[in-house]
């Protein structure tokens, strides 16, 4: 009996050779999956389905893991604002870790022998892959040809044809990769450092030029309206957001960071959705949570993004800073009111009932209900009491301030 | 011998009122200062003193601590990337610390028995003035009649008319104070939660339509060319930035914070050039600096900002803070291009010398050289140990994944 | 109809006199109440509530929180193996708090008008109740007769003689606090910062002189047994282990600490159960927590400790921290043996089913079965490329290493 | 002409017979080096070196980096009070890296080929010097014979034998590694998790009975004096701190750790001067230090800590946290008493010109001078408004406290 391999498959070249590698050469049955958390669409996994059966494929399914990604890892993006490096919301990054879970899952539900994975040695995705693979599966194999034989894109073409399969395998200019939670973009002025992607290189092209009123409203920190409707759907709440609000040109930017394998690395990516919903969540939680909320939210949502992006979801610290995000959600409630403008939007203000800002202790730099000047005057006396002890001692010392 | 007042002094109203009222009814020598940071210009100057001497100041004197604002905060503020909750670059409250620290100064050099201030109650400057004085100048007592009185604007219009002085006190919609580091605007919009600035509320109007490149060069941190042209004066290169950005309405946007008096607040703001220069070399840092100096910096930075801006200048922590960001920064050299557009920008790119992304080492996801497949897989192996424990553990005991 | 006060009442002479000054002074209802901590057995109540009666107490409560003080703040202690500054579990400052919150929850049950407490104006403990009552019961009145009045023993003495009321108000050489989590002694050498407290300082003496071992076993982070003695009632095993090793004088120590009132100031404490606990809990963590979960638990433990030492367990980020910290509790499981020795003891080690030292992964540095000599050379050649990339680009740039 | 190799010798099995190894098999001229950080004395070396030539080394050579260990790394040790897990003076691990640069920059001036080293695959060595020679030496090979080869004891006795070269190779019941800063002991009731070391395991053995009083003297956080003795050579210093403490039994603990290799770890070690330094040193600045740097120091030196015993000591963030803590040092001044005894001791008190404890603002619990009761109360108001605020909100939106 043949051992069986689970590839994870996308019909591009390079899965598509490994496909007929693993069946003609190393003669395994081959189990094609595609985890979907988004990027495909409907007709766009047929025809991964398709070319999977043409290259010889045992069996070949969808998993389909986008309300599962949502669930375990875009939702406490959203609660910690997670952008890394402040800038990038780990658009394609955390998609892996739930694409290498279910792919894991699937294997060892039929009892695989291996698990195969197209990634290259070059990038952070062979780490996600391999990582993963390795904790939830340690007894299976796994096996990465385009890793291990470094070949070039015309010898994967040959071999193919050679074997009967011909495909339309164009080279693209840029490197896209789509999903629920953005689009990166890799090639060309990404490899260097001094340019930014002209604006054919995005997905999402301008077509609205005046501005646009948009309102999100969020409930426990996750996103419950959008224009005032109601979405009980996150996904697509997530969707009609993108819809909206990429036609500005919102949420286009440049992550520039350390990679798992440690040299530094540029990205580009549109991702509207995703800055529109963190950045209207943080002003909300401004307006919500309490200063030191937001400093702790802060400290361990930082680290959850780069923890995310390194792989290392399954950690089980993250379980740990999951809790404490979720505790702090419970008063994130309300409707944020922003400006849609071509390449940038405005955040215009909050309505909520939980707003701190409007109280009834007075209006910051007007009037003061809830103290006295005397009041104020006492309590500068005694915070200043550290630095008076402190330059009194010093001034003994001889050192002057 | 009259006592001697020492009296922050604008020529605003409240000061005005001061200014009399500790002359007449205290029976104190006036002695009237402003501290300027930047905020003021030679004219705006001549005015202040001819209005302290018509309020009968026994002297007047001009206290010039821009560059030492600079040097000792803005500098700082910069290496750190200091945006105050992710959004403000501390324009205002950075810069009373210096000016309480000038007239403090200024106050014992003369041997003054007191210090007066207008702050009212309300806000956050009545604490940044009262605890610089009460550590740098224990001795001396603090007086502050509008705080104390809470008098109105009619009432303290009609003293002065009675006592001689008239002026045209027009009561502004927004209460504006400008500095070096940008501009905040507050009243009306800002008083509610829900609302933003109207357009014509900011002082800088928008008059560019179409993108203009900028360059900013970057000397270990600090900047040292516009457009090409080496600027030695860190303050006039901070002005010729604003000059330049200011026409496209970039770094406009709403502070929501905690007040030091606890509770929160929001004010408007408009600081082109503390955004484009903290973006821009957030930007070079991530091109020149490894990603633990990266993280170490953005803890110290975050708590340095919040200091600053709640009147803990002078704590001694602050000082090894700044010890950290400064050897931080010896590398951060390199030009930063960036596109200006109406309502916002775009970070093109760097060109730097230190430029830890182009290296010999392999480009992202292209091609490596620093490494070889099986070394990739050697440190997934090591690097999923821990969680290959845990997880085998947590099997042993039961527990699934 | 007479107003009624709400007095936190101890038996001390400074709330006698509070008990009688503001019934016979101020023409109070004195409803005098002890909440109780663990720091007072039935007896010591009895006598209480005896006192109070005499001095005229209305009505006289005895408020038992002291299984809510385990719940609500001793447990996270253990969870986040908190001690201040290093040294210091916290003894009484935590429980401050709660007797605070049963004060001002009995004042609103009864409808008072004004709560009553007998802090002096030099310590922390004003602060705990103020701002407890403060925020729990903001429309009552706060009366604190001994920090207004600035009295001393002796004048406290006559007062209370010349209203009829005699007792045995011995001036103490220590100021002693007793409670279920240590036991606070204050005065003499504490107020030098070059002494200890002397042997016969401390409550408990040593008794014991040869070595005898204990062992503490621990349930989701929880002690569940003493000595193989399961035990259900935390506040029961807390005591019985107190018992046990008071006797080795284990648990002494000086804190030196910065106060809520911005001075530094000394106190010495007895805390042997509290000092093993967190001890031993800590080491069972190390074996059975990720290198990150420790990281983390210490980040957010060491916050949490300072905040209920500073009165801010109403923090609702305090309720955050308890969600990570018992998220990460759930593998702490074992039995911890420990060797008791006069003033000290030793951890001997660590039995428990979630151990991932004792791991089928290799010992360290004896056997390694999870990896091969070329995985860790692969390990150690990915680890360094970030430092590689840096000397090399340094050497470019003609800086030696 | 033969290839150069430098072998890190230190005339143990391991690398006797590296050196037999490297020369007769692999043809190589041997230069053999030892790196000593404080660990051996003049006799040792000398043997070591008759070893090396014995086993026919081309030259040998001793690298004195005791001074530069020192001002290195365990100067920023003490500043930072750096315990691993609040344990662990880290005293093995530092020393390795400062070996290691030693030998790179030997290899780096003899123009060697190749470096070889005798640690195993098993342990965290390999990753200290692999790593370190990669970044400062990247053009040179590294040979690891006992790490590729995995031979046993007996193996490596014979091959040495064989070829002329006998010695007493007795297999040590512990592996015993000493340095300046602590000797780790390895071995038998380590690799369990459930026993700790027996008395005659530890090198030093307890002597004395009775307590001893022990003065330490600090300048700008670096030990000065040893029971009031100037002592200006630091490494004297603390090799005379360890001759008197450890006659006490004083450091000795047990490190259980997460290893860079992922796995669990534990180790004996006995440190009395570290444990004694760092404990006084620490006290010390509980005086004279503020609360936030105190805060702030322990955060970096944590991760100082980590990075130091996990091979990243020239990780460049590591010289900002050096540039950090030794801004905080400055008033690191004044004498510690310490008690010692059998296994433990009492910090007594300090005696410093910079103690914040002692100052003329009050006592703590006694008198107050720096503040009324009237600014307590005010300042309780201001610093309980935000609680105010929240629960105020809490309440209004029907939810109890």
């Amino acid at each position: 009996m043949k051992k069986k391999v689970v590839l994870a498959f996308s019909g591009g070249l390079d899965t598509s050779f490994c496909a007929m590698y693993l069946s003609k050469d190393l003669g395994y049955d081959v189990y094609t999956a595609i985890a979907n958390t988004g990027g495909f669409d409907e007709e766009e996994l047929k025809t991964i389905e398709e070319k999977a059966y043409r290259l010889g494929a045992k069996e070949h399914v969808t998993l389909d893991v986008t309300q599962e990604y949502y669930d375990k890892s875009i939702k406490y993006m959203i609660y910690g604002n997670v952008l890394r490096n402040g800038t990038y919301p780990i658009s394609v990054s955390s998609e892996r870790i739930f694409q290498a879970i279910a792919i894991a899952n699937y294997a060892k539900e039929i009892n695989a022998d291996a698990i195969a994975h197209g990634s290259t040695g070059a990038g952070n995705d062979q780490i996600r892959f391999d990582l993963t693979f390795d904790v939830l599966a340690p007894n299976i194999e796994i096996i990465t040809p385009t890793r291990d034989m470094v070949l070039t894109r015309e010898y994967e073409i040959n071999y193919l044809k050679d074997h009967g399969y011909e495909a339309d395998f164009v080279k693209m200019e840029y490197s896209i990769n789509k999903g629920l939670w953005g689009t990166s973009i890799g090639g060309k002025e990404t490899l260097q450092s001094d340019q930014t992607l002209p604006e054919e290189a995005y997905p999402s092209q301008i077509t609205k030029k005046e501005p646009e009123e948009l309102t999100l409203t969020f409930t426990e920190g996750e996103i419950s309206a959008v224009n005032g409707k109601e979405i009980h759907d996150k996904v697509l709440a997530i969707n009609t957001i993108e819809k909206i609000a990429n036609q500005f040109g919102i949420g286009r930017d440049m992550h520039i960071g350390d990679t798992i394998i440690g040299i530094k690395g540029r990205v580009g990516f549109e991702a509207a959705a995703p800055i529109l919903i963190i950045n209207a969540h943080k002003m909300l939680e401004k307006h919500t949570l309490t200063k030191w909320q937001l400093y702790w939210k802060d400290q361990v949502g930082t680290w959850y993004g780069m923890f995310l992006h390194e792989a290392q979801y399954l950690e089980p610290v993250m379980r740990d800073i999951e809790a404490m995000l979720t505790s702090s959600q419970k008063n994130v409630n309300g409707t944020v009111k922003i400006i849609l403008r071509p390449y940038s939007f405005t955040l215009v203000g909050v309505d909520s009932k939980f707003d701190l800002v409007k109280t009834d202790f007075g209006e910051y730099g007007e009037v003061q209900k809830g103290w006295t000047a005397e009041d104020a005057k006492g309590f500068t006396k005694i915070l200043s009491t550290p630095l008076r002890v402190y330059y009194t001692n010093q001034k003994k010392n001889g050192k002057e301030i």
